[in-house]
Order: structure tokens, then C-alpha cells, then sequence
């Protein structure tokens, strides 16, 4: 097949970020690039790059005939009507997550995608981590037997911004849903029951808006096995993100990553430096494995890695700890 | 102060091994050993120990005047008649842990002993383990902050015989119950809250009878921060006994220990040895470091390290978790 | 300043490498790339990246005016030949290392770079690795005091082919040269004596050629502190990589790196995949940091972060350790 | 077999430890202590642990006929004398490191036990450390092949003091002996060559007795392989002894031993406590396993773990790394 051509739909941080794993593959080439405030800046960035046409508008990447794949990189407010757009116009589509806050929204524009029969991937990063691919490889190959528990530690160097905090979703659809999407992964399950207990104990700013900034989450799988999952919104070490599946005959276990391997003995002790930062330093080869896998399933029509089903299932979990930690009880997944 | 002599009650692996570790220490003496099958065997371990009474009756203990302090290693079931006798004898006491399955009998001895004025102590030996010990001093001293989540991984290498979980009092009395006094311990605060959830994976045994064998255990403390604790009964490699203490400066952990250092790097990848086995490896020195503790405290007047208040609020939690996964919600630890 | 135009002579595998690094920089052009077997295929390869001339005479490149910098990529042989003309023609000169095997040689190519004005770099890639970077950063900072003992552990996964084996240089030349930068680089001194015990166990084919597989060498410093260097051809865990160097006030050590976190424990131990594989894996981003870092040079004017020099010195060493095998005695490097 | 009844000769640090340890064993007895200073201390100090009898002369020992074994733990220079009229007496003996600083010396020592037909084991505890013990038995079982690089790194955390270092025998015959000993233990090989690399570093007193504080040895032995050992008189961090022995099937190593498995990750870093301090604390088990193996082969008949022989060949490998610092070459072990 030939190169796939691809439009940006929004030019922040992220959007970037795909747009120049896109431009290292021989297999994609990046055509437009579209965001409300483009102005000179993004000209000369897109400029730069080789990427032919720069919008304010949406729709010009939607309606362009020459874009084979839209990436939805815009807030999420919008990925909804996006996502049904692009479908009616026949791309394939990659979002990020969450699709929305609102499951009944998230399933229309599954539907949407179903009917103009594109592919929709979701963009849960962390499946494509060296450590996390690894863990979920050796529990396929029955390396540790049946998972009895998955245990998932998840947390931010810092919290975000206030104004970030009141618009986003709370802790678990926008930060604790990357942890629920690896729990299906790692178990290679569905869950079925959600009991969440969350707190403020980082930045009173988070009671503010009716959120936590720590939280412990236990899941029950379709399985059998059980799953917890624990959030803070700043560990003062940095990023840590840690795994563990622990089964029938052993466990195994995911470390964070560090920029070296360097360890100093002195009178002091034995030290080494904190792991690596934030996201985009420890999932950036992540970011590009993402990329790759979808522009190759377009490619060679082989299913998507992360369909937008498995961004309707972590949704579905993230509302539902939203309500256990209302209600102070455990919900099942069928009641959300 | 003279030395502290000593009367054991109860000759199975537990009292022996509290016997030989008192019989180490220049501050105590053991002059008598109980147990109701006392005979020509244990005689003769007596007689080599220079251990000078053998009976088939506590009341030998408790009644004999020489006696400073007993130790109650008999079957759960015994532990309160025991400990209001031997505080009526005014002997001071170390008992193994639950003191009872019933909290009102728990509290009853727990008022007797306060009525006689003896010490009593509790076998929580995981405190004096080196690990541990070490990751409560540095919380303790403020080294990671004020404690955001308590999170503790405890399984262990095989599940007990058929016959003993039958009598057993369940995982949450009889082996979390170690977990649920260490969470205590490294928070430095008490539980409020209980949410526990369990389930049948190692062997339907537990089933049979109304047990679970892996079960995951979430906490609320008065200080605000959240526990978790995960349980299983079967660990393939052997003990896996953890802890993590995460706070708004800094996050630290205990690993388990090893039989040595040796790592072994071949074709096939890095490898180490298990863990040390069960817990007689484990807390070998924790069970040296308790006794010494309590012989300690009654020479010098010095307060217990663990006292019959810490039996009490770890049986709560343990009934509480229980409940909790009977009734499917959380339960709040002033219900108990 | 405008782009750097570079001109790649060798369209090996390290050719190919450099070139497709300093394709990836926007400060760097590759405009042309030489080689012996130049064929269809190498002009395909080029086509595909956008290089415009392909030749099979390195004179091509020298010879072209719009040409700034050069690499040399070319068998050893070539190295003094292929500097001193390209020095003539006012070139800036990337060399892979050895420049070569006589000592002599190497000091006149310096002379002729030095003459001309031009920069010389030489390929000691291992100076740009994350970890080795890390300690020498630490040992400079004075973090461990004044250096004492430089330890560094390097072994291949697997023995080279007969055939190249022959022509190599022998170990100390070929393998243990960038030790023997790593040395002066960490130390931050120069060597003043080397001591070489070399040995055939991995093939008897080293014997043959009047090489040896196994090695162990010892320097001493101007500094006063002491080096050691331990190097075999076939480690069967793959690439090991490792330095220490310990100091005053205390060591630092830097471990290989592996290509996750992953453990796994079950009932035989505990085991993690082997370290990467070999130099390709391990150094990746050293060659990207090093081609970097020669372009960058030659932009702002800066001082070379490896010159010429420090080729000689390595290759003083490599000869000495030679000596001394064959000698069995201690070499002054006043000697070579 | 009945008890082995045991006399120390020496009250020093060591000969109060060995002392205690016996008295653990129910295999043993310490029926007598000898020192030239002993007084009503010492006195104090046997009659608590019921040891009958105390003197000044060695001759009570020695001359006392229920003794079987005794115990050399005085000064070096009296090693040989005891030795031989224990030999001549018909004791087993036990001595500590080195036999003496005079090889030919040494010798007539063993002949006397030879001839006497009495068992001789030399203090090489560290062969009974876990780590250590571990890697021989993974070596001798093949678990990585032929060796072929055996590496030692052994650190004292302070060096002793001046009046010490004069009388010390040097590094080499003082410190590095338990070195060689384990360089013969681990590769299970006899050393046939020594080049050795001394230097002051550390403190210039070390200098004015002719002696040097950091060395790195390079050992040939029989089966082929090379060794390299590295020892420092101070290291900031503490106790350092590591080793590892390379083959050609794999690598095994064995790290420090530390006080616990605490790590403490806070914004300055990952931390962990420094390694246990020094050889009583790292080296306890190890001295308890030496003392309790001696016992049992005089009970069983079965061969010591560590022998006269043992002792003369790590002396005369201590020698010939003296006289290669001094001389300057590589010294042939028959030289010595």
C-alpha cells in the first residue's frame, strides 16, 4: 500500500508530539495540520516539517479527499462530534482518551465508526510500553498461570493546574483511566465490579471541585482475579508507574524507568537518580510504538491494538469509581 | 533487676522457639514448659535446655510463685481463660496473637490484665522485624512526609492444611490480622474504615469452609491517609512479605529478604534465589528481638512495644474485613 | 550558522548508522556518500533518504567543495591516508577509531589535521552513553572525592569472524581501545604504565592469529589512582558493559542496561531478561549524541567533546597492553 | 561422638567471639581461656558463660588433658610456636590468619601437625559466608561453565591504626590473604602467577612503614583462568566485598549484604541505608559456620573445609604480590 496520509486535528502538546513520530515513518506521510489559534507560529513549525496545509478549521482536514487518517488531538469536548465527522467522511481515526465524559455519547460515536466501517484507535499509550508489553506478554504465555491479582501503581510527579482540575472529568476519567484500560490489559479480562475510596490530601484545590487527589481502586474481573489499582496526583520523587500480576504459579513485576543505570555509594548511602520524570519522557518510545501500529493496521488491515471499545470499557470504569467513591459502595460495571 | 523468670504454656514450634530465645538472653531464665502432651520427649528438650519444670497443666504455671512472667503459646481458644488467670496470679504475659476470635472476650482479658496492673504483650513479631522497623522509623521521623497510602503485599508460600482452616478463624483473623497491626504500626494512626473483598482461587477448600484464600483489603485511617493490603495464600515463590509507605515527600519501600546476594547471569537471563521461605526464616530475628522487648520492658518498667490494645484493634479490623466481604460494603470499624 | 554538508566515506554499517542520525538533525545535510562497491542498492538507500551523490571514489567527496565534514567510515587502512587528504582540502574529519595501528601514522594525520586547522573527532562513541556520561559527570563534580580505582568490565556477547579476526588488530587494538578511552575519560588523567595479562579460553582461532580472547590490564594514572580493565570476546548473557570508580569519599558504579524492568518470580527464582544485546542496542543513542555533538561543534566553534589526541593515547595504550602480554612485564607509556 | 572440649588461647576481640559461638553449639564445650593479660575482667567475663578455668600461660592449655581442640587467637608471631606444641600435644587446632609472615615457617608448622597427625583449620571464615558459599557451589555445579575471570573487590571502611600498620605484614599478608584465599576457593584452581599494583592513597603513614593502602593483584592460575582483585584500606560507604567469577557459560555475582531492604525515593533521589558496617557485622553467620564445621569434622572424622595447606598457599601468594609491587614484574608462584 502507499504511504498513509494523515491530518492533525489540533496542535498542542500531543498533537505535535504525533505529528513528528508520524514524519520519522517512511510509512505515513503528514499532510495538514489544523487548530483554532493557528497563526504564524504553527506555520512555520508545519512550515518546517514539510506539512502542505495549516487550518483553523476542523473541516478542513475532514474534508480534505487526500487524508486517508484524522488524529483528534483537540479537547475533549470535542472528540465526539469529531470522531462521528471523520467517520462519515470514510478516515480511520486515531483519538485520544477519553472519548468523552458521558458513556451514552461515547457509544454513538462508536456506532458512527461501526457504521462507516473505519478503524477508531484510542489512545491508551502505555499498552505499547516496553515494560507493560512485556508483563502482558509473559501473563499471555501462562508464564505466571492464571492472574490472581494485578496490582497497578499510578502516579504524577504534580497536579495539574486549577483550571485544568475543574474541567477534567476528576482523577479517574483523566488520570486513573489510563490504569483502568491496563487492568483489562494485563489481566486479559473485563471487569466487573469497581469499589473506589478517594481523598484530598495533596491540594485542597481538588475538594474545590468535587474531586480526589488520592485514590485506591479495587476491581473485580470477569476471571475471578481481583485488581487494585492506587493514584496520587504528586509523588515528589517524579513519575511512578509500576505493575504487578501476581498468579497461580508466580508474579511479575514492571519498575519504573531511569535515565541511568548510575549508582553513588558515599557515608550518606546508597544512592541513584529519581526515575524518569513525567510521561513524556518515560512513554515517549511508547508515543512512537502507538503511531507505528496504527499507521501499519491501516496498512496491512490488521486489527487495531486498542479499539474505541476498550475506550468505552475504561470509561465505564472510570464513571463507575466515580460513583463508589459517591455512594461509598462497590458498583457493578452493568449498572454504568 | 534480677533476672526474669519465665513460664511457657504451651509446647508446639512457637513456644519452643520463644523458649530458646529467652534461653539466649542473660536477663531471663525459663524454669518451666507446659503442655497438655507434655511427655518423655519434651522432658528431655527441657533437660537439655536445663529447663527445670515439665508439666501437663498451666495451673502449674500460673500457680507457681517463682514465675514473673508466662508465655501463652496454647491454642487460640485458651488464650483468654489464660490471660485472666495469669493476670489474677499477677504474672505479666506475652500472648500469641489473635488473642481471641470474639472481640467482647477479647476485651474482657484486656480488662483483667488492666485490673491486675501486669503487662501484657502481644506476638506481633513482623514489628521487629528489621525491615519494617526501619521503614516505621523513617516514617516516623518525618522522612517521607505526613503518610498519603500504607500499601502492604503479605502471602504466603503454601496454604495451611484442610484441618486448619476448618479452625483457623478465616485469612482475615488469622493471617491479615499480622497485616492489619503492621498497617497501624507504619501509619501511627488507627482505622477508621474497612472494605474488603475476597475470593476462592488457590483451592476450594476455603470455600468449604467459608473462607477465601486471596482477598485485597482497603483502609481508612484517622489521619486521613488510605491502607491497602493484599493477601494471598499461595505465593510459587515463597514468602512475598512487602510494604510501602507513600507521603507528600517522598514514598519509601521494604523488599523481602534473600538467602544471599548472588545473582546468576546465563543465556537465559538474570537470575537470583527465592525469597527466604516462610515466616521462621523471615522473622527469625523478629521473634528474638520480641522476647528480648518484653523481658526488657518488665526489668526497666518501660513501656511494651506492642500492647494487648493492639490485639484488640487488629482483631476489630479483622472482623471488619470479614463482615465486609459478607455484607459487600464498607464497614466502619466503630460497627465492630 | 547555515547546515553542516556532510560527506559519508564507507557505506557500512556504521556509515549507514551516522548517516541516518545525522539525517534525523535539522543542522546537518547529507549530501554525499562514497563507497568502494557503491551499487544499485546503495543508490536506492540513498534515494530513498534524499542523498544526492553516490560514488565508489572517495574522492568524490573530498574533491567536492560543498562538502564540509566528512566521516570516515572506511576500513582501518584507509583511516591516515583518507585524513590527511581530506585535512588538505580544509575538511572537518569525523573518524571511527583506530585512526590506526601505528602509532606513528596516527601522530602524522594529527600533525596534517593540526596543520590544516581543521577539527578532528574520533568515534569513541561509549563517552556519550547515558550512564558512562552520568559517572564521569559525578566523578568531575567531585562527588566521590579524588579518584582511587577505575574499574571497567567489557565483553562481547559473541567472538568476531576468523576472517576479521585476522585483520582486527587483536583484541587490545580492536576491542579494549575504547576501555582505554573510557579510562582517561573517566579519570579524568592520563595513563602512565599498563600491565596486560591476555589469555585464549572463549576459541583456540585467537591463538592462531597471535591474539588473545580474555584479558585483565591495569593501569596506573598520572593522577596516582589506579585502572583495571577486564575484557572477553564471548559473554554468554550478552553485551557487559560496566564501569566503577571509586573514590575518597566514595564510588559510583554504573550497570548494564536492559531492555525492561520486568521480574519474574516463580518457584525457580527470581529472573529478568538479559541486558541489551549488543553494541548496536546498548549505544543507539550514544552514536546519535556523538554525530550531534561533532555537527554542533563545528557550528559554534566549540572545543571537539573527543579529538584527535585522545585516539593517540588510546591506541598508546592498546600498543603497551600488546607489549606487555608479549613482554610479561609492566610498559611505561613512555615507552610507545 | 561426646563433646569436643575447647581451650582459647588469646582473649581478644576474635578469641571472645569464636568462645561464644562454641558455647552455642551443644557439640562443644569451652572448658579454658588463656591470655597474657588476663585478669579479674576476663575472669568475670568466663565465669558468666561458665568457663572453668583462666590463665595467663598458654602452657594450661596446652597441657591441660581434657582438652581436644584449642583455639590460636593470639598475635601472629606466636601462631607458629602454639601450633606446634599443640600439634605435639595432640590437640586439633584452629588457628587464625596468617600462620605466620614466614613461609618457610609456615611449613614447619604444617609438617608438625602432619606429623602429629592432628587436624589444622586456618580462620578463612569468609568461605562460610551465604554470598560466598553460594557462588563457589554455583560454580563448582557448572552453573557457568569453565571460569575464566574471577573478580574480588574487598574495602576495609577505615584502615587500622598506625601502631597496627606497622606490625600488620602489610597489606598484602594482612588484609588481601582472605582474598587469595577466596580467589582459590571460587575458581577452584591453584594461582601460578602474581602481578600486583600497590599505592598510597589513602594516608601517607601507610607509606612510611613501606606498606600501600590500595593495590589491585592480577592472579594467574592452573586451570587458566586470570583473577583480578581490587582492595582499598578505606571506603567511605563502608564494608565493600563483592565478587564474581565470569565463565563460559555465564557470570556470577554476589553484592553486599546490607542492615535492610529499605529504600527511601524522595526529590533528591532513590536511597538506599549504606552496607552493614564491617566484618563482625557482615561476617557473623560466617564466623558461627567456621567454628560450628571445625566441631563436627573433629567429631565425624570428615575432612576440614579449610586447611594448613590452605593457609601456606594464600601466605605465599600474599609474598609474591609484595615482591611484584616491589620489584616491579610479574613474580611465578614457585618463586616463593
Amino acid at each position: 500500500m502507499s504511504k498513509v496520509r494523515v491530518g492533525i486535528i489540533g496542535a498542542g502538546r500531543i498533537g505535535k508530539i504525533h505529528a513528528d513520530n508520524l514524519l520519522r515513518m517512511s510509512e505515513a506521510e503528514v499532510i495538514a495540520i489544523s487548530d483554532p489559534f493557528a497563526g504564524e507560529e504553527l506555520r512555520a513549525w508545519a512550515n518546517e516539517r514539510g506539512i502542505a496545509h495549516v487550518a483553523t478549521d476542523s473541516g478542513a482536514i475532514i474534508g480534505n479527499p487526500d487524508i486517508d487518517a484524522v488524529f483528534i488531538c483537540s479537547p475533549t469536548d470535542t472528540h465526539v462530534p469529531l470522531i462521528m465527522e471523520a467517520a462519515a467522511a470514510g478516515k480511520h481515526i486515531f483519538c485520544e482518551k477519553p472519548v468523552s465524559m458521558d458513556i451514552e455519547r461515547t457509544r454513538e460515536a462508536l456506532d458512527s465508526v461501526r457504521a462507516a466501517g473505519v478503524k477508531l484507535q484510542i489512545g491508551f499509550n502505555r499498552r505499547f510500553d516496553h515494560n507493560f508489553k512485556r508483563v502482558q506478554e509473559l501473563v499471555q504465555q501462562g508464564r505466571i498461570g492464571e492472574p490472581h491479582i494485578i496490582k497497578i501503581t499510578s502516579r504524577d510527579p504534580n497536579p495539574p493546574h486549577a483550571d485544568y482540575i475543574k474541567v477534567s472529568g476528576g482523577l479517574f476519567m483523566d488520570m486513573a483511566i489510563h490504569d483502568f484500560d491496563m487492568a483489562r490489559f494485563l489481566s486479559g479480562s473485563e471487569v466487573t465490579e469497581v469499589s473506589a475510596h478517594g481523598t484530598v490530601l495533596v491540594d485542597p484545590v481538588f475538594a474545590k471541585y468535587g474531586d480526589v487527589d488520592t485514590a485506591i481502586t479495587t476491581l473485580r474481573f470477569e476471571n475471578g482475579a481481583l485488581g487494585v489499582i492506587d493514584n496520587s496526583r504528586k509523588a515528589a520523587y517524579g513519575y511512578d508507574q509500576r505493575v504487578e500480576v501476581f498468579g497461580s504459579k508466580g508474579c511479575v513485576t514492571a519498575d519504573n524507568d531511569y535515565p541511568n543505570t548510575t549508582i553513588v555509594s558515599d557515608d550518606e548511602g546508597i544512592v541513584r537518580d529519581k526515575p524518569l520524570h513525567f510521561f513524556l519522557e518515560r512513554y515517549n518510545e511508547a508515543y512512537i510504538n502507538e503511531v507505528r501500529m496504527f499507521v501499519e493496521s491501516i496498512q496491512s488491515g490488521a486489527a487495531l491494538p486498542v479499539e474505541g471499545f476498550d475506550g468505552l470499557q475504561a470509561e465505564r470504569i472510570a464513571l463507575a469509581a466515580k460513583l463508589s467513591v459517591e455512594l461509598g459502595r462497590p458498583i457493578k460495571l452493568s449498572e454504568v
